[in-house]
């Protein structure tokens, strides 16, 4: 028996940029959250302390700041991919690398109807993401978005399951449907328009989940998913985490009152979570796409 | 010598209810938190355990939710007070309380670029609130905002500032000015139309915030507390909290770029925090307005 | 009619300070949160953008850590003492200041039962604070801590409160009673040793939450603070605020199993909230001690 | 071309569930989250919203709380086992089960000298845990702790490394080393003391971080896991991230001050990031134990 090292990375977390476009009158912001790590041949920094093959991760961040200046950012996929290739070609020992960013929403203040040129507002807790995973010279998009709560106020059944001896829940056919969607979605290939593509498959699930009579959350996102396959070819897999955010009716009879669906509780926890894959059958293989992403299942 | 009890106030904290108005087929949503507070004659409790006096903070959180059943909600102001008006009138002893809403914002999915009747999703992290405080058959009303984050990339400079042995800082012409407003004024009177009157005050906070050409942040509160007092003359004073969320430029030299205001880094802590009141020289009083609330200065 | 400046202050929030003492083999670490604000004549930059009154927030920052080296820690009131007449004294239109300390507790890790001379581990999640408000050249002394969750699985009662329309709690004679402490309590003068009345407050306040049979979480509240104030003739006042962390006994009854005061539940929200102030009748005026203090009521 | 459905699963998170044993005057306390999750069938529900599979998360919230009282609760491992087992046992149609508990530790408030029979304080923040799947009558178990920060003031070195253009840090032979450990570990089999079994790794944990002169933060991991591998033959692999929670030195030069490594500034975000497994060379294969936990690399 002997001990050893497995798999390993490291890199520098949380670097948080904001890039200003000056170039006109009407400036542009971007707003991320880089975190950078390496895969390669670190072992004798674990077993020795020898450092020599350690890019440190205070040079991974100089990269990211000083890539924002010298290339510019544009779509936050592309960003990622020019900062992992940048880190597999600088020392022959790097063969992998993994590039997150998250990025936040500004809307333009509005002054007298008109959007301002350079003043802003942080939008909603809505981010959107992107992991890129680099295999020596293959690069792997898993895109997605984060904190997009969304709620419908009728349309969602749940009824028809099972009962053993601990199911006490009543059935309904019209309850409140909340949730916090969570979608990482991986692309075919590299080559793409990242910022409509985002866009799309972003309007596929919204518009799905407002769309479809609901008879189960599992169903919900099934078609969330399969609504942003059938419209986005370049996209292999969807998976996506859904808190089933309840919203209880308060029982108001004590007090003299009925309550026909109009005054509701919303506890912290628990609550239900449901995740799962909508993928092509034809799908190209994920190879190195989902490791170590937070994932779902 | 004696030990004696001071002020003192208990409710029940951070109750979460949501509305859902279905009259008609376009359902309109209500997200709340409500926290209450009562005053009065409690000693007993203190002293002795006897809780003759203690109307139970279940009890409040029962009517919180019967409240809005019953009579509904409306302006999250004129819920408060209904609900304060109710405490203080229920028992001999109970003389004074304070009601706390937080309003979340949701907004209508669009399907089609049409606002869908009964899907919603969360807005900003931009919460409305008020704080009315009852004293015996008075009401005093302060309302307010939080989490309103905004930027500007230009517009804003800094200099003139004394210089001491611990002053290092260079002077500036042009710096991104960012914060998170946390904004609270005193509603002279309680007969208001609300929902138009925060509005209003939001819009003269914002769009001041845009248009001012900022000499320093100081400088840029008071005008926003000014526009919002010119405008509305129901507003007795308005006191604000903004951070100055720091943006500082990334030094690129070492790698041999300049960085001509295009990339920042954003470091969480530590802040500056600028604090004030603007008010009218002939307010009325604010009697126990802001007795309790987390305040400013 | 005309609109004016009422109160403000601006300083630097959240300075993260470590001080480590290296003088001997055994290191001792000090770990603070200190915030600054100063108070005076700062009118004109906040009307006109006039800064040459404002010491930079980044200049106040750079003197709590050159503080630290100076003139090392030690207590964490002595410390906020001397920035805050530091401050005070520095130009003559600073009139006031108010330093906020937070302080993390460390203990040291114990390796083969001995306790190490340079490896320490994070405590638990309670916090030591003060604040120190300099008035010219008076310091008012406010102290505390925050984040002490403590429980009770017994010795714990309530019942004969009043019952109203939205009453329907029922009574109880053994109950779970958890909550979190936030205590603040001002010092009569400034020249104590602070370090060893910090911790005889604290062990009235927690071992008379142990200790006390409650009939209500007033009275502990009250015995708590009453028990503070009688060990130690410092302290003029204590402010309280205490959550009621609710624990609900599940009902098992549907799955054929009884619950004698075993299996809870722990809802995060809504909460209980007890807020109140034991004063000694003899003390001193507060001045403006509790000016801008996140305070209680 | 069809789109299908992959791999998903559901069931309840974050169920707060408090257990106190009460069966002599000194009662024993158990702080649990526990969140469920059912694998197998539930391909109807994604495809129809046909729900005749879906066994309810609120009865595997109440399979939880009458489990905790019909059979006791014991280590966490144990529990997990036997929800897991129940739940695929249920019905046909599931055949796994991810079953994950984080267990709050509390202290006994100390009162004259004395542990108290009934009162607790929480501890730090440090949290037990574990991860249980099954996959039909298979159980592994994977258990760890997260939020356990610890801090050397000395005894760590960091130089070697390549540079590149990138590259500013300078070398060091003696900084603080801080990080908060995440770690989980996978056990050889499941009918191991678990209670003595986790203090064990923990110990070797903590005290290898304590004890090693650190040349790289990838060197005190691998030895933290050599160590817990060692000394305990029932661990197959242990999987670490641990943050390089940076300390800086605050330059006071310009203040005509030194600061040999005594005044500190601790930056929030960004941070280094370090993560590996060490393992066993003969351990056996991992099967589904990784599957859907948050994992490092």
């Amino acid at each position: 028996m002997a001990i050893e090292l497995g798999p390993n990375q490291f890199g520098k977390a949380e670097i948080r940029l904001v890039h200003v476009d000056r170039t006109g009158p009407v400036h542009h912001l971007i707003d991320l959250n880089v975190s950078t790590a390496l895969r390669g041949d670190f072992a004798a920094a674990h077993l020795t302390g020898d450092n020599s093959h350690v890019l440190t991760t205070d040079a991974q961040k100089n990269t990211v700041y000083a890539f924002a200046r010298e290339h510019g950012i544009g779509q936050i996929e592309d960003f990622a991919i020019r900062l992992g290739r940048h880190f597999v070609d600088s020392f022959s020992w790097i063969d992998g690398a993994q590039i997150e960013i998250e990025q936040y929403h500004w809307n333009r203040i509005s002054v007298d109807g008109a959007p301002h040129n350079h003043a802003f507002s942080r939008a909603s807790g809505e981010r959107r993401n992107t992991v890129v995973t680099m295999d020596s010279d293959a690069a792997f998009v898993v895109s997605g978005l984060a904190g997009l709560v969304v709620l419908k106020s009728t349309g969602s059944e749940f009824w028809g399951f099972p009962r053993d001896r601990y199911t006490t829940l009543a059935e309904t056919t019209d309850r409140i449907l909340a949730t916090e969607v969570t979608a990482r979605w991986r692309y075919i290939g590299t080559g793409h328009d990242f910022g409509p593509l985002f866009d799309g498959v972003r309007k596929s699930l919204i518009s799905t989940f407002a769309g479809v009579h609901s008879l189960a959350l599992q169903q919900t996102l099934y078609r969330m998913g399969e609504a942003a396959l059938t419209a986005h070819p370049q996209v292999a897999e969807v998976r996506m985490s859904m808190p089933n955010k309840h919203h209880f009716l308060v029982d108001l009879e004590p007090f003299g009152l009925d309550n026909p669906d109009v005054v509701y509780q919303a506890p912290d926890r628990p609550y239900g979570r449901i995740e799962a894959t909508v993928l092509r059958d034809d799908a190209p293989a994920p190879g190195p796409s989902w490791q170590a992403v937070p994932g779902f299942c």
